[in-house]
């Protein structure tokens, strides 16, 4: 048996006792399942920061790209044009999903040391006024920066745009007040900070906006609308990971007994500066070891 | 801790030793995950009784739903026109992913107690030569109705039609000759027939076709082409429901031990006359039961 720890963004390294709720099969239209998923619901708008009245969360099998996919084809449709901030991996792969989808689309592109400025992201709408949506990375995993999502999501609703967030590797991990900073459809997995395993992802919609994307999705599995409908007693429209969901459920309970978003974001952070610490003392043993091999 | 039996098609109960293979975090892209992928997809080709020159087996993130629109969108394309032969809910659900998608189709509907007859298939394929694809489900869920793919299979090649088949409750229970019986793309899923955990489906391709399947996907995540191009030394284009997928790999293990296909399909036989005696005693009993009250 493989018994490492995963030093990846996701999956990662989840505690046995989230691991242990996938001992149990689980039917996924029964009552007692249809709960959890709604408690799972609720406890992922309370890590928002934000209320049931403006707010809905939607499960979406598949992994994280599923998801972010789910958010963009179903709002923008084919009558928008998003515009796509993009300093990675994550960001070209929001153009992939455009392609693939038909859908109009700008792409903006920035070095992947770059954070998007603002300030061109007004330029840019000012000029095109065709731009219906703004879309960007949070945390762009190919790099590992913190987008300034507050500032863009500012220029954003000044606007008048909808406003997308991947926040994959950052939501649980960083304090997001989505509604707070105009974000309209923010999108993350099972398998990153709220430390479950991998095999859904999540979306948290503005309702105002979700109930605009009737009927514009280009693919029936991904239809963001369609889910949200079928999802209003914690039903999901087709069959669900169960076991994955119930681990996930169990990780927001630990994530809750560890000290919420506040305590995982300063254990985040001690482990990284731990992680360079032990670099540069690695890195100096090193060219020290090799002074001397070259003096020999 | 719910511990009862699901007498679902799937999700079903699943043994302890597959589910304690999910004890176990893997990273998504390492080698030796990658080639637990390769074995999974060598087995399946063995299940379905073709050879890995004339045909692959790509896995795909999600329900079974989404590997039937993955298959559907990815083979049919903008260029193309489907018949769907539909006698229950899962037929009717190929229509939907035709209309998200924006397909052409046509469907034809039967009873939900009668067989989709191969003449009546005959019969339109000779009158609107516009259709390239013929798609269909082998064992309707709906009404637990087994179709006859055999001979819908056997008119679709003589009129050089792609045949494309959702076997989610039958691949595994039920002796398909995929080859034989001209099926170009078989779909099912990991939590059905072969008693793995629910997370993902399966397409089985013939290369021929799937390789005419570059550039026609609407959707990203579920692009059929480039999802087996990724493939192709076992590494998913996505994050996979690791746990999911260990526990398949153990599963299949565990089908092989049991006699493989035909002794599953004489469990499931046996167990079906078991439930239909015993659901006749049972009706014996409470008829005489009502007789007596209805004689005080």
């Amino acid at each position: 048996m493989i018994n490492y720890k995963l030093l990846t963004p996701g999956p990662l390294t989840t505690s046995k006792t989230v691991k242990e709720e996938m001992m149990v099969d689980h039917c996924t239209w029964d009552n007692d399942y249809k709960q959890i998923t709604q408690w799972i619901r609720g406890e992922l708008l309370e890590l928002a920061h934000v209320s049931p009245e403006e707010y809905t969360a939607v499960l979406m099998q598949g992994s994280g790209t599923f998801g972010v996919e789910s958010a963009i084809t179903s709002s923008v449709g084919r009558d928008g044009k998003v515009l796509i901030l993009s300093n990675g991996a994550y960001g070209e792969r929001q153009e992939d999903i455009c392609k693939h989808a038909g859908l109009k689309y700008r792409i903006q592109h920035f070095h992947y040391n770059e954070i998007p400025d603002a300030k061109v992201v007004a330029e840019i709408l000012a000029a095109d006024p065709e731009i219906t949506h703004v879309s960007m990375v949070h945390s762009e995993t190919t790099s590992g920066i913190l987008n300034d999502i507050e500032s863009v999501g500012r220029v954003a609703k000044a606007a008048g745009k909808v406003f997308i967030v991947d926040a994959m590797s950052s939501f649980g991990g960083v304090e997001i007040p989505v509604a707070d900073w105009g974000i309209d459809f923010i999108i993350s997995s099972a398998n990153k900070c709220i430390q479950g395993v991998p095999g859904f992802s999540f979306i948290i919609c503005r309702l105002d906006e979700l109930k605009k994307c009737e009927g514009k999705a280009v693919s029936l599995s991904l239809d963001l609308y369609d889910q949200w409908k079928g999802m209003f007693d914690g039903k999901w429209r087709f069959t669900s990971p169960t076991h994955v969901v119930l681990a996930f459920a169990k990780a927001i309970e630990e994530m809750k007994q560890e000290g919420g978003n506040p305590a995982r974001h300063k254990r985040y952070t001690d482990n990284e500066k731990l992680l360079v610490i032990w670099i540069a003392i690695g890195l100096a043993f090193y060219l020290k070891q090799r002074k001397n091999f070259v003096k020999e």
